[in-house]
């Protein structure tokens, strides 16, 4: 196998959805303007170092070998790293796509101290910089991996030992200032090991007081370096700790209330994660749009039947149109994004695989917003909802709101002798609405 | 049958393990002192109306018929009413537990307006205020039917029709005046249709905005009419609605920071609600705790199989161990108490099967209780947690907790080439520690 | 309200995906010819009595009142349901949908004995059977209900009571008799009730027994009174009891061949049953088309996040096309069709509600099943599967299939070294050639 | 570290439930003999190489790295084999428990052929054969690893590939013969990639017949060598796969009789694969027993919030009752035992945690097996339900049994005018009577 096996092929394209062509996008036209801004501009759609450069296709229950063979797979980590990067830009100019997002272990191998992987991503980073002004190539997010080392076995920012949370805070002090010089649109925080997997050696408050400090120390560090992006947490109910303080949206926000962070973090959404914590991916986007805490997306999806994050790329545009309403809706994603987060499976073993993967996914993104937009500008569902809230805008409601208690409603309930009568929801005609547009 | 068919059975009394009467507690010793105080303070456990005297038996999903035949069922509505509570205070006085608790609705019948239906349930609470007095039982909760109704069928406080807000404002009113008359320990609100079915129609933020409202009117004429129990939310994320405002716990506690009513209203927190919501009991439990919200608890279990609330009167008190403990830790439940808001199966017909659920149920929180307090008490898992975490409390651990920024620690970990190692979490050793008290 | 509000409605039409007529279809053109057959005659759509005329609307959980008033929700039992019956045809024209199909007890009400409920029902079905003769509506299935009655509490065949089956054996004769006469297509068995609340007090080789012995029981009277139509049996792992002995299509087969009863029974295979289940709806269908199994569908489909039965109406049509594409492979359904055990929300008070729920659901299967032919008829993922398997058309696959043993198969592989190489499962070419075609 | 560090501690001994020694049996009583046998052969409990010597502690979602590091972790592969099975007799010794069981690959690593991997498969069970002579250790089940090596990808039997299929089939004769060698009781086949991930590559039928040939070609070996021990298939519904062939009791029930193996195989039950496939641990222990398939058990448990197989210790003897008491009515395993296929937590990093993991775990089996037997000898539960059947022992239940048809039972229903009175089914009765004995 040659070394640098995408360098040849050309750039996907948009080729209509008539196209037979699997390495042709089909619905992401990027230049097509909707709602006033491109369909690039509002999908942002970046490709991700994790599992798309980096996971070997491991079966994750079975004990299973590897199954992919990358030119970068095997040698000295360092360079195999520099291989790996040119392979990811090789990538990013044939999807064609605007940003990229990375963790720091990925970009570059771990050392014996700090100081030594921090050399080392130093140097990858260098080059990776030299690539982005070259390819026009932007960053996303960037964000510092404090789950996969056995010192993180029992949490960063979580765990029992301070010297753990002082490690994990130098280590992210690295990942935010590189993320800053990339001109990084976003920081990530995935909590991936802050929860516990038995309360029986767990003191809960310590260790989200632990958590809260930690946060703080992040935000405070971006405004003392003035870095601009926004920092995102990314919530996940389990997975790998039986129970993730990040839980879901919900549960975010009341931590960043109780560590007054609110106004200072956002959200990352994926939409298996938001499956594994028992909400739709829409419930999610709405949540974190009405909280005011919407930040990004992170676009895989997981398998209905299975209880586990399979980080499976889109593939149901259907499913996706009412997520995508909630963004409209709410203006946008402003600096986030759509990431692919996902892996291809542990069968799709070919380099072509992972293109494919991509164009499907990213078609997916660009035709469930489509619906979407048209679906919002018709008026079909805007209508409607507007109309069943109406009472809320008059007298009796803005009193309620304005403060009525429940002595002045009482009086008012037996003076008219209200009753109040049901009206039809109206769902079934509603969701036949959306089928127009889909 | 006879209209009292419980009126001439006798008292369940304890009469320890060996005992194999199945109208005898074996572990429920009242009067017990451990930790303290008496098991019946530790517990306060409290009959409910709701499934106990007021559920048919129907099968919830076939449409099937109700299978309980009781000398209340049929009749003049009022007159059943009164009836039911006749029977109702024998049933407490035959198991003996100190507290009841109720929906209005349950008490007393619908009228044609709500002045109709305050009527017939002063009258009947009129009575239940003699027996009270007559019998020591207290009431652990009131609380307001808002989910029954047709009118209800959008949400109480959340509908879209101000009309219907109204409605439940003045319900609440008569429920917590009489709650407050009747001097009970709490006032519970459960947000049954508090929720949505479909997002198509539904607009979150105002939702969310009008049950802030209407829970701070709850609480401001709390304050207004002097009553000193504790207000409660009921956290649920689904059933009977898609999706619930108060999911969980972490999510009342965003809800209340969000609308300025943290210190003023606590969760009761319900095992199968707990689990529905993908989180462990004791989570929850743990969680209230932390975040100062714990308030009293609905005893019921689910089914593992089953995806909908089973309502199971608890039967495994090993499973109940570690959310007894985390009760402990935190110094008891002050006001609140365990309620039964548990059903008896549709097959168990029998007038006995009622009393004898009641016993087995409040045979297994008591012996739960025990076991964990004999935990509490040995120190077995205190003692690891505590140098688990000393850590924290040492040098680094308060520099950290005291502000320590990123730069600071960096230079701290690059300076002295920190390494920290994992230790062991030692789960295995403290569920034997746990299994040496059940 | 009138008594027959749907009476002077005019008949659903096809309008073509670009009509805004919430009472048009937009997908089912049921004259249209593909694969060789007209789509109604494909799709052999259904409207269901059970959910569509008789279900009130309940909270299922909250004990919620009926919200639907219908004008035949009151009255004499055996008038009101005339009027039902009534009004039905009348939906039927309406909607324009080649057949119907029934449970016993919601045709007719019950009565004090058997013979009184028989007569009802026979007053009602001669009534239907008019109505069928002059609108050419047609018969998809009968069936009893076995399962609301107290008396089957504790289920039918399987019930610990003889009597209790008896009775149900009495009661399928004479419902099966009018399917008959009503030239049913097929007559079907839904065992809610046959399974267990708890193993404690459950013999379950006794209950498989039975169930087995009133199956062939069934058979043999299908026989003897000459019946031409298909046995169907339905799926449901759960709900109402704790778990059920028609568990999902793998558990039937072992069943069936277990009593003998293979070649003479085949499954009617809901989504919602198979997603509770732990299955998806394709893997159901495939199964049972695998196994000689397949007889008709019930299209009903869940909710993602809730555990239990939804029964809504199909709204995604992307999420249908494998489970198509597995009929369309399978040769079609036979005498099976695809009827609508679906229920409109709760909210969805109005009459016009349950027309546009129809009208969705139909359009979605038309949709779904256009996309699968489309699909088929390409070849794009046939060529592939055929590819894939191609080596057990070869020597070593024939040899394998026909009898090789371990030893055989071990000097072959030590004689020629053999070290097969995996090959790309290309899941990610494979849905988005599917996306090519939705 | 020492590179035995098990060799000197000693043995585990019986002490009694009021032992604080962590490595003592508080409820194991080996020879303690109750209904008849042993305690060690009721149980016949066996420890599992799997995961117990092999599996690093790898997150399996993180790709977190491996945190065990023992002896036996690095240096040349067949030595570090060897000094494996040194330890893990080792481990045998001071657990003092009767059986073990091993998978192929993680006794011996692969080589570059299969004649290479047999060859070092042989050295080192050639090793273990003197040294279950020297120990008295027996072998309750071999195994073929047919899922990690990349080749079985896409299944060992059910390979598209029939080459694998081949190489599968000499892989389970060398496995299976060496299990003969060492008087194993059992064979055990788990079709961990024998399943499928995506239908739209699939084809059901072809992938079933592979494996119904694969499974009868391994009967026949087993009858050509004459090995007496039973075969054994364990199920699982999912994970590593999407969806597995074998995914319970039923599912395998009927494929045993499509493809003529009943009577030859039985099936080795999971409590983890059992509740993924949503029924309960008991729902399939008492399947497989009144469907004459109950073979051999594999103790470890799930957690109760997590989607995936966590394969943990047992630790709630409760929970494992009603399992226990189906064993004892169906006459206990026979041939079959109980391993643990469980492994410690990842942060259970220390040599020891793995042998109190296997005294818990241990222990909590013997102690609900005690249970289930004072339970069963009680009849507590089996009067009861002997009288709740009694009607089927009567003349109408032999007669339904016996052959009745429709037309005779509806003669009787109507000639008597039968109306059946519902019996309570006394759950909560049942379960305070389990209590007695917990």
């Amino acid at each position: 196998m040659t070394s640098r096996p995408y360098d040849d092929l050309p750039t996907v394209r948009y080729e209509g959805p008539d196209s037979r062509n699997p390495l042709a996008y089909r619905w992401y036209d990027a230049d097509r303007v909707v709602l006033g801004k491109t369909l690039a501009e509002h999908l942002r759609p970046a490709v991700c170092y994790w599992h798309t450069f980096c996971w070997g296709g491991q079966d994750p229950f079975a004990l299973g070998a590897d199954v992919f063979r990358r030119p970068w797979s095997d040698g000295d980590p360092l360079a195999a790293a520099q291989l790996k990067l040119d392979n990811a830009f090789d990538v990013f100019r044939v999807l064609g796509l605007p940003f990229w997002c990375f963790h720091d272990r990925d970009v570059a191998p771990e050392g014996a101290t700090l100081r030594a992987s921090n050399a080392m991503l130093d140097a990858v980073l260098e080059r990776a910089a030299r690539k982005m002004q070259d390819s026009g190539v932007r960053l996303l997010w960037g964000t510092a991996n404090l789950f996969s080392h056995p010192r993180y076995m029992a949490g960063a920012a979580t765990n029992p030992d301070p010297e753990v949370y002082a490690y994990a805070a130098a280590q992210v002090k690295h990942a935010l200032e590189w993320t800053q010089r990339l001109d990084g649109a976003n920081y990530v925080l995935w909590g991936g090991r802050e929860g516990y997997e038995t309360l029986l050696n767990t003191d809960l408050r310590r260790e989200l007081d632990q958590y809260g400090r930690f946060l703080a120390a992040v935000v405070e560090h971006k405004h003392k370096i003035g870095f601009r992006g926004t920092i995102l947490i990314e919530p996940k109910p389990q997975e790998p700790t039986k129970h993730q303080y990040d839980y879901d949206t919900a549960t975010v926000h009341g931590f960043l209330q109780r560590y007054g962070l609110e106004g200072e973090v956002k959200v990352n959404l994926e939409v298996n994660h938001a499956t594994l914590a028992g909400h739709s991916f829409e419930h999610e986007v709405a949540t974190a749009a009405a909280l005011g805490l919407l930040g990004s997306i992170d676009a895989n999806r997981g398998d209905e039947q299975l209880g586990w994050d399979t980080d499976q790329f889109p593939n149901n545009h259907v499913q996706l149109v009412p997520a995508m309403l909630e963004i409209i809706r709410h203006g946008g994603l402003g600096q986030g994004g759509m990431n692919f987060d996902a892996k291809v499976r542990r069968q799709s073993i070919e380099l072509t695989d992972v293109l494919i993967a991509h164009v499907g996914g990213v078609d997916t993104l660009a035709r469930a917003f489509l619906c979407a937009a048209a679906l919002h500008e018709s008026g079909d569902l805007e209508h409607p909802r507007d109309e069943r809230y109406a009472g809320w805008d008059g007298a009796l409601g803005q009193a309620i709101l304005g403060g009525s208690g429940l002595d002045a409603l009482a009086d008012r309930v037996h003076a008219q002798d209200l009753s109040p009568q049901p009206r039809s929801g109206r769902q079934e005609l509603l969701e036949q609405l959306v089928n127009r547009h889909v």
